[in-house]
């Protein structure tokens, strides 16, 4: 199965920057430890502090969608509403596709 | 043709952090005025000041190879081995690819 790169662009809720960090921060080393997992960055835009990328590589699609239900992110993802400023959006690449 | 995702994973030598940051964020506001920008923004890794990904985006192919060709992109990049670690990561995606 081909590797799969994952972007998931997200922007805090005004004053939720601090919490948005913490989260997006809180995700990194989880989500390495997973099974599959080739590398999970988070990112932010210096210009807007609220403003975050996430870049993640997994072996294949079962390590990314064990990932997209792993307790951390289902959490984070719970989280969310309230501290996003709309929902992430997400680009998902299958290498060679 | 299709629209083009484009990201730029970018590391400092040591000591160049600042300036790489002066680079990657001098490029947005040229790169976002170029014909057939969707979107172009810089992200830093606060974990590791030196480590950029930029995202791109491209109404297609033409307007992604004519950036390459730009007159600022190529600035920056003539400066960039002095400045990086080693080359740019580079991922090139079509949508629907």
């Amino acid at each position: 199965m081909p590797k799969i790169t994952a972007i998931a662009l997200l922007k805090a809720a005004p004053g939720a920057e601090d919490k948005v960090r913490a989260q997006a921060l809180s995700l990194v080393e989880p989500s390495r430890a997973e099974p599959g997992n080739i590398s999970y960055t988070a990112y932010m835009n210096p210009e807007e502090p609220g403003s975050w990328i996430v870049f993640e590589e997994w072996a294949d699609r079962a390590a990314f969608e064990a990932h997209l239900a792993s307790p951390h992110l289902t959490a984070a993802l719970a989280a969310g509403p309230d501290l996003l400023a709309g929902p992430p959006a997400e680009h998902v690449f299958e290498a060679g596709a």
